[in-house]
């Protein structure tokens, strides 16, 4: 399945949260990472951050798309990701 | 449509940048907005955040999905948004 991951977080958690989040995702903008991702990969990536996070204080939302075929992506200014994804 | 609206923008443009999106959009998190919106409501609301950003510095990038059928929405720690919208 396709996922947007964004969180917010309190900053001295953001760099293990983006280190994190990259091992899985592509980064596309401040705190908003994309990609691909398998059910076991998700599944491991949401252990792995609710262990970086204060579930008290910090959020991560994950929007899962079973398919792109109903969806686009547009970019509005400029485009701050590593790698271009039009889903 | 359903949209899903990301921006990452200079600290300076923040408020307005919030406050117009809010206009159009539900605040889910810090800097990420949601909503149904009409395809003519979003062309407004493009021009309109097109105008506040610098367009050389700025970005926004938006995900349109028309139909929500096909997609799921997950929360890890806190909910930050004013107002529940599972899509």
């Amino acid at each position: 399945m396709y996922v947007i991951l964004v969180y917010d977080v309190d900053q001295s958690r953001t760099s293990k949260m983006l280190k994190k989040c990259r091992e899985y995702l592509y980064w596309v903008q401040n705190s908003v990472f994309e990609g691909e991702i398998t059910r076991a990969d998700l599944e491991m990536l949401k252990m792995e951050l609710e262990e970086i996070m204060d579930v008290d204080e910090d959020s991560v939302i994950i929007y899962s798309l079973r398919s792109t075929k109903y969806s686009s992506k547009e970019i509005l200014g400029v485009e701050k990701g590593g790698r271009e994804l039009i889903i």
